[in-house]
């Protein structure tokens, strides 16, 4: 690995914010007018995506997985800084085509890279990103803000995740196995209708039945779902089948809680808040046992 | 490893910052009273650090690696996102020794743990910290800021990584490894300093030749060092010995240039910067050829 070449070549044309001094300098100034907010998501080849993955699909999915937790809090997806620890035996054309796809994601989400590092492993390709975002309103939609009677409502379809992986590890199909490589995640226009109306809101990565938990939970409140009205990438009456797409992970939908009485355009009602704690499912109007595990438990 | 425990365990408790939310929400708040700059610096076993530092000190590393930075913009160290991608066969005993030396260190650099990610990985422990940092003036002192007739300071000496290296890897003497495992980093008055008075300023972290050199080319200048005006770890009169300090990373002390008529307390003076391009050595008034190698090139 070339460290000051590949900066030149492939990162250093990704810099553009004024702050970043073209990675030129140690250290890039940050924009923060209002609320400024930051994650940090680092994946790891064989954890979090497939060896054999193409790097520019990996690439896109790192950006994504952290710009998904900027909209589900009601912010703008703003800056990234971007660490890439780079396996020895990998080639250049390998380094451009995760470049590649990191700086069209970096495009479609408008993020401006203002700094990072590059370092060698002898490990595993290891890529960790920290995005801010600037809130629309006046501060995140935590998770924490929930109350008993709001009811819970999902953007998009839950299983996407799940379903894309078994067709990554199958090597077919190509377009399925997209949806995992190349997670589909919500929109600025999604973001906007968070900050505006949701109470508590989160993104979707572990599996519903578990991410509406840790909702629940932080807003001191149970939960109800109702598996009948999840929006499913398989559609099913198999309650098995439901509870498997439900407790998949990887699909980087938002989830919100909003006062009943409001209507969130795109957003489709799954449930409500309880004062009861625990979790309750419904399919049918009958009575769903949980299954034994929610969803991915790290 | 189990994620959801050891976070707890070890990370919750030195996370008390308001924005942070306890690490119970997906994204941290940050503080960003006036100018606020970011660095990201990752390291990893065997590149970074010796696979058997103890742990501890590789927590300080990192924390110091990134502080420096902050540091040597004149600035303040404020909030950071910590990632960490951990080898499934360390003990939850190594762990907690990581995180008791990041404690250490947050609490000297003042540094509040906002938040971050925990993964496993087949490979090689590796650490990465996003720091932000308060300017203490308007704005972070540049490399880029100096002019010829400028002088060059330095605070502290020069060779301690390199010679901490070789005590490391002998396995003594204990006190000088110790310098390559938890370098001796600046102050907050040191910054001040360099706020106030610096024109440019960047760490010393590939070599006091390389950095030197990288600091008068984004100020569009050249430079003169007298090799016999910089505080050397071993002092010596031997022009080899003083080129192997003067081209060995690891050291983090500031560098800066300032106006000629400037006092800087605390640093020493080692040249200046001139209108010519290139690097030019001096000692006792010869001039002395420089290294092929004038530091760690990544």
């Amino acid at each position: 690995m070339h460290e000051a070449a590949w900066i030149d070549r492939y990162i250093a044309p990704l810099v553009t914010a004024p702050g970043a001094e073209g990675l030129r300098d140690d250290v890039a100034v940050l924009s923060t007018s209002g609320a400024t907010i930051a994650t940090m998501d680092t994946i790891v080849a064989g954890v979090h995506f497939l060896p054999r993955d193409p790097l520019d699909t990996v690439g896109q999915k790192l950006v994504r997985v952290n710009a998904s937790d900027i909209l589900a809090k009601g912010a703008e997806p703003a800056e990234g800084l971007l660490s890439i620890a780079w396996p020895g035996e990998r080639s250049e054309a390998d380094f451009a085509a995760l470049m590649t796809g990191i700086a069209r994601d970096l495009e479609e989400f408008g993020v401006a890279l203002v700094g990072g590092d590059l370092v060698s492993t002898e490990g595993p390709l290891t890529l960790t990103m920290t995005l801010t975002g600037l809130c629309i309103n006046s501060r995140p939609v935590r998770r924490s803000g929930g109350a008993a009677g709001n009811i819970l409502l999902i953007n998009g379809e839950i299983g996407w995740g799940g379903a894309g992986l078994r067709a990554a590890q199958a090597g077919e199909p190509a377009d399925i196995a997209q949806r995992y490589r190349v997670p589909r995640i919500s929109s600025l226009f999604a973001a906007q209708i968070v900050a505006d109306l949701a109470t508590a809101s989160m993104d979707v990565s572990d599996g519903l039945l578990i991410d509406a938990s840790r909702l629940a939970e932080a807003s001191g409140c149970g939960l109800e779902i109702d598996l009948g009205a999840v929006p499913l990438a398989n559609p099913t009456e198999d309650i098995s089948d439901i509870l498997r797409q439900c407790t998949a992970g990887d699909d980087y939908r938002i989830l919100v809680s909003a006062a009943a009485d409001k209507a969130l355009p795109g957003f489709t009602a799954i449930g409500h808040l309880t004062a009861n704690s625990g979790i309750r499912l419904i399919h049918q109007e009958q009575l769903v046992n949980p299954p034994s595990t929610l969803g991915f438990e790290h």
